[in-house]
């Protein structure tokens, strides 16, 4: 089933173009390694970039989109309202998201989450391990007991976000920290992951075990044909 | 502790203009009722409706308050966003807040959930009956197995919230449905609580059960003096 | 991938011997009804019983097992404890369980909830209506709102289980009861599901949408291959 | 209400009497140390330990605990099960469960866990930095973002427990692990908290927030008089 998944892979894409650093890093943007990662694993991917006409978003794109994956930084604010809401009530209606690091501030998951989703933060060259938490859980497939990311930025708690459904991995931080950095959460019919690694200016993205991640939860936030949500005004149901 | 907590009890109070049937239920408003309710736990108390400046809810107000409870239902586009911002910081700051049957559809219970918050519903003289699924918890005390309410609004399942981080009562509803009908969450530092019954032309808010679960969740959601929740730019620590 | 998944179907298999009234809903027992069920989704399946050596489930069986379905009633305390400890064992380590019904009491269930596992019951024809709360867990795939089952026994709150992870259905019973009767949980590396519908003198597992969940449940709580756990004294780590 | 809890603190007081290092830093055993901390918080405290009659656990004690603590390490095996069982029932009907650091592996603990409860650890004066990451929860109050413990054992994951309803604090050691380390369950109508930090040979049971945690939890873990837990078979009710 999983070569039949329709990913949409979005980027902000402006530290490309605006740091030469980035640009070395991902010269075809950090979407393109994202959705080369993601083909590797058999699904179907396009992109979409935040200065295309609907920021690549139009409802036809959405329509054919099972999981949508978010990396924004810079231009949280530029994201227009309209599409945020669009996307919002796709989401609810079943379409997988998966946020990817500073994707914590964008307003789609402020939006789903209810909270600021603020935290701490360094750019500083630590040394990130991630724990995972839940072995037995989908997006762990295929991965070794940790996931080490010689270079990174650092996330630390607090975290201000809802306590996820499930939380997979913890991130230790060689400067003191830790940080939920794989948590899963439902809202409405959609499958909501939010994955901590991904700073613009390491290669993190280019990680087997990175790229095994977000293959997994590819998976594991696609759609389901559930029942279909109903509601308003409605009579008795008959008793057998 | 519980005769220093102070609450503000907010109401739409607009059923109780419009409608003879309402009035009579609740001459002095929705809010006063469920105040003299709580006032008799040993709460201070004070209210705040919707036409007052700043709908009754200045920011000297919400400093004064520890737990705030929200009834609405027919005007909630009134609410100005600017309260529902304001509102919403103060929760994630600690304030705990109760939002009550119709308010589901409230700013800032949507705002607070990342979700639609809809749901199924029936004006129909239902019979409910709520069963207490967690008999340990705060809210629970001094219950007993169920609270029955012989007349009252249904509201059915699915209802589009997140998943509570506890789940208090299950109602049942003699037409057929269920309802996930008092439901925790944490978001910042603060709790909320949704409890479902309270149709304005029922006499619900006067039901001894009904009464006791507020005058739980009062205390339950109480601020706690925990700490101060830092964001942003941060050195490494020292590691002892 | 849910051709390859094996499943292994316990029955008890003594209600079918003891009683003409099951015998004749059930004539090849309950665990080929369920067995035949599953058969039709693709899955490998093969049934045990309680009075087969070892209770037909020995090592090289359990080996050979990705899902394990429950359903027991009259003889839990025959169920031997070395064989309790041995599926114990491999839930922990990543089999699936999936526990029907009367199987609430069973041991095996009973030490992986840590609680006393009881609750309300009444054989009296109830018809029971389960809601679908989860609308995108992969357990309501192809499902409608309700799963309506015309005859049944009741079993109601309060059932002495941990909090779900997830609550996919909640079931409705016109006696005027609630219960909580489709339960996820993780323990260790494994899965395991609770499933209500099923009384032995019912003719409930070949209800079509019963047959669907119980399919569902199976893909759901597959092992996956995640990090192995490993536990015990252990130097530093490398740090990058 | 808080003086008015009644708390007992179970040792094992096995090292106190084995280890000339122990017995230097709680030279009247572990229990005395804690339920100093305790008294000064105002609740009433009393003892009990391994070698006493019934383990110092007669039903008459537990008649009168409201919560009780629980440290063991070297001697798990030599708790009979039958005082197990009783605190088992006890828990369930509503009594606060406190289990630290090496109580992990106490029969009392996996039992009502139903997994292995094990874990990584590594006798190594580790500095242990503990993460709040609930900090609304009633356990944080009156804390800091961290609780700095110099030199302790580390516990790292995978740690084999069922997901914690709420996690308070995760550990961070210098060594390179993480731990959930602050976990919160309910189990019947017991609440049960489990708090990593103390092994024998340090003195964190005197630290100021170690011992706030450990005052926190029991207001947090004290019974409610919530409904009964009825159970069996039952008659319809009367539907209003």
């Amino acid at each position: 089933m999983s070569d039949e998944l329709r990913v949409t892979v979005w980027n902000e894409y402006r530290h490309e173009h605006n740091s030469p650093t980035v640009r070395a890093v991902y010269p075809e943007g950090i979407h393109s390694t994202i959705a080369d990662g993601l083909r590797s694993y058999g699904y179907q991917v396009r992109t979409a970039t935040l200065d295309q006409p609907e920021h690549g978003l139009p409802a036809d794109i959405l329509d054919a989109t099972d999981v949508l994956i978010w990396w924004g930084h810079m231009a949280h604010d530029q994201v227009d309202d309209a599409i945020v809401e669009r996307v919002h009530q796709r989401v609810l209606g079943g379409m997988g998201l998966i946020v990817l690091h500073s994707g914590h501030f964008s307003k789609i998951f402020k939006r789903l989450m209810g909270t600021t989703c603020d935290l701490k933060w360094r750019e500083g060259n630590d040394h990130e391990r991630l724990w995972v938490i839940a072995p037995g859980h989908p997006i762990a497939d295929g991965l070794g007991e940790t996931i080490e990311i010689e270079h990174e930025e650092m996330y630390g708690e607090h975290f201000d976000i809802p306590a996820p459904e499930t939380l997979v991995f913890i991130s230790w931080f060689n400067g003191g920290e830790v940080f939920r950095s794989g948590c899963c959460y439902t809202r409405g019919a959609g499958k909501i992951f939010y994955f901590r690694p991904g700073h613009e200016s390491y290669p993190t993205y280019y990680h087997p075990d990175v790229q095994r991640v977000m293959a997994n939860a590819v998976r594991w936030a696609a759609p389901v044909a559930g029942p279909s949500r109903i509601f308003g005004n409605r009579q008795p149901l008959e008793q057998g």
